[in-house]
């Protein structure tokens, strides 16, 4: 079968060890909040009931986004790539921010990515105002 | 070093055998284009160049994209997450599509990300018309 242009979902998780890697983004700004990684439990998951979860690299388990903190997150959509081996979930911030750290009024972040490199002085760039 | 409110690059690479998954997302629309995998090497070309460079996983070699394809992509921005274990390159597309793939009109795909999956029926959509 060719992958790059069925419609068939062949999701080569085995090609990565049973993980892929999924960027998430904010449906409705295309804001890119995290990268993490699925497999084939945390994928069904997010399909069953269209909250975002992961696997989680470190715990070595099924971590659904939010369970704890409530801050979860609906997916909208998912894409996947050419070699379907890679995807994105365009997802709702249903509670607050998504990233664990704290801003300076004291809630969640919105998105983990919230510093950029300064390419001369090859230093982070906080973004927040 | 507390490497969440640092403003120090402290890139974790030693956490995950050397190469970090980065998100590619054009700079002006915000779509995501790719996922991909960045060594120090990699990183340093794209900052020095200011060309997107990436480790490819099955050649494991540096791979400046667009290098034999002319479809190269200009970095804007480089953003880098909490953990310091992930990254987005934001980028201007400067030759045609950045997938290997082609669409109808016998040009590269833009973005990798041309499926989505159906819940319903857990088939891919093609998104282009």
């Amino acid at each position: 079968m060719n992958i790059e242009e069925t419609s068939e979902l062949v999701l080569q998780f085995q090609k990565r060890g049973g993980i892929l890697p999924v960027a998430v983004q904010e449906y409705s700004t295309g804001q890119i909040l995290m990268l993490a990684s699925v497999n084939q439990e945390a994928l069904e998951y997010s399909v069953k009931f269209r909250i975002a979860a992961f696997y989680s690299t470190s715990r070595k388990k099924l971590w659904v986004k939010g369970e704890s903190s409530g801050n979860q997150l609906r997916v909208e959509k998912i894409l996947i790539d050419c070699d379907q081996d890679a995807l994105v979930y365009q997802v709702t911030i249903l509670g607050g921010g998504v990233c664990h750290t704290f801003n300076k009024e004291g809630n969640n972040r919105k998105a983990c990515f919230y510093r950029s490199l300064d390419f001369d002085e090859m230093k982070l760039q906080f973004l927040e105002k």
